[in-house]
């Protein structure tokens, strides 16, 4: 199999948006708490990169208020979960074929 | 910042290993029938992995019996988080000079 850099997903090349979808895909669902400490990140940071994903439709958040408090609780889409797997597949044929 | 390919760690090309380290990073520790399910593997193709990990000293695994049955469980070694987390970086740096 030929495997060009093309077939690898931009969406995933950041650090974190592979950490956020890795998570989502082990997890069912993981609140942004969760994502932030698993993560190591800033709220900045987490944010920025979920609403990237969001926009994308490869990730998707439920708000909500516990107590007073907001929550917001992301899940992986069907579709998120496709694009993830074929991203893995094309770096793994990649690297295999280039390394 | 200049990034090689020789800086990607060939350890962890395959997916099934990438899964292995993103499951021990977010979850402690994971068995092997979890590790299996979560990553639709067989029994054979998922054995040769970890054992292929345990090698490098990046997973570790605690065997046990529960009643009668052998349980595996594995962990990630302070060694396997480091590598996997140079490998991470390495690759996206990587990806981000060359997509």
């Amino acid at each position: 199999m030929i495997t060009h850099l093309e077939d690898i997903n931009k969406a995933f090349e950041s650090k974190v948006r592979l950490g956020i979808m890795s998570v989502l895909m082990v997890n069912d669902e993981a609140d942004f708490n969760t994502l932030k400490e698993l993560l190591g990140l800033t709220d900045g940071n987490l944010a920025s990169h979920t609403r990237a994903l969001e926009n994308l439709k490869y990730i998707k958040a439920k708000k909500q208020f516990v107590g007073r408090k907001p929550k917001t609780t992301y899940s992986r889409t069907k579709e998120g979960e496709k694009a993830f797997q074929d991203h893995l597949q094309a770096l793994e044929a990649f690297l295999k074929n280039n390394l």
